[in-house]
């Protein structure tokens, strides 16, 4: 008997719950990343490090990602825009949880694809109209999946969507603190 | 004379703004990404296309990112996470506003640095505990500055908090709308 499904080894997942549950506290983390600022607006940003389980963990490499504006919005386009890597975190979470959940309920996929769009009025963030907001008006994000029967997959998409950190946090909101030290 | 400040081409950002301000439908932009699953909790997003200024745009190449869990939350670690990515978003949209902000004001920048942490507690995700939200509790980002004097460093950083998407969408939150085809 295998314990892997879709890649998920499921043996491992139930046992990181049964850790978590008897232990609490180990459910803690702190996630980061640093971002230097290279030129206009271009500016690139690292993730290695984060703390978790009680410890300070890094990942197996360190993963740098350059972001910058569009030519049309005047910028050298080294990378796309903040608002553009939202919604690559909110297909990422979505999908890793499809995964998950798919092989703790012994759901096999075949194929999980999305897109994700958001629509945004610039008239906010340019300062034309304060009518209008800085971030996105909606976004949209739309799965393929094929594998088991269709009520099965459209299951695992809920509960995915009910457990997901990213949508929680672009549906519902954070706290967010900006602290400077100018010198 | 030049028109470029701290790397940012000013004439061209206050002809955008003119431009964006004579004729304002041109300010509806939408992005996308698109993300196909892997194995496990492995999946890679691509970014290339956008909507705006009433025309299908492309970035000057595709970016792909891999997203996948860490090992001690029993992924392979392809990449981060999608709530890390969330942190890099917040960290390149205010540092591009910055960027553009200051060179608007004729600010001086000689460093722009950050460094951004989310606290999220996995009781919430893992289904553990019905009372603890599934994303962060609370986003942190602390900036370092040089170049102009402080005063005129920290209005830039105010300005461009003010006018954040991407600060904008975790403060307040946004609709999203998920969409299955499953066959």
């Amino acid at each position: 008997m295998t314990t892997t499904e879709n890649g998920v080894d499921t043996a491992a997942l139930f046992a990181t719950i049964d850790a978590v549950d008897a232990n609490r506290e180990i459910a803690q983390f702190r996630f980061r990343a640093t971002n230097t600022w290279i030129s206009g607006t271009h500016n690139r940003s690292t993730i290695h490090g984060f703390a978790g389980a009680g410890q300070e963990l890094t990942h197996t490499r360190p993963h740098t990602y350059d972001s910058d504006h569009p030519a049309i919005l005047t910028g050298a386009d080294h990378g796309p825009t903040g608002p553009e890597m939202l919604l690559h975190a909110l297909a990422a979470c979505l999908t890793g949880g499809i995964a998950n959940i798919a092989a703790a309920r012994g759901v096999t996929l075949t194929e999980v694809s999305s897109t994700v769009e958001g629509d945004i009025d610039l008239l906010g963030i340019l300062g034309l109209d304060e009518g209008v907001r800085n971030g996105y008006s909606r976004i949209a994000i739309s799965f393929r999946l094929r594998g088991d029967d269709p009520d099965a997959l459209r299951d695992v998409v809920q509960r995915s969507s009910a457990r997901s950190a990213v949508l929680d946090v672009l549906t519902n909101g954070v706290p967010v603190h900006v602290d400077v030290d100018a010198g």
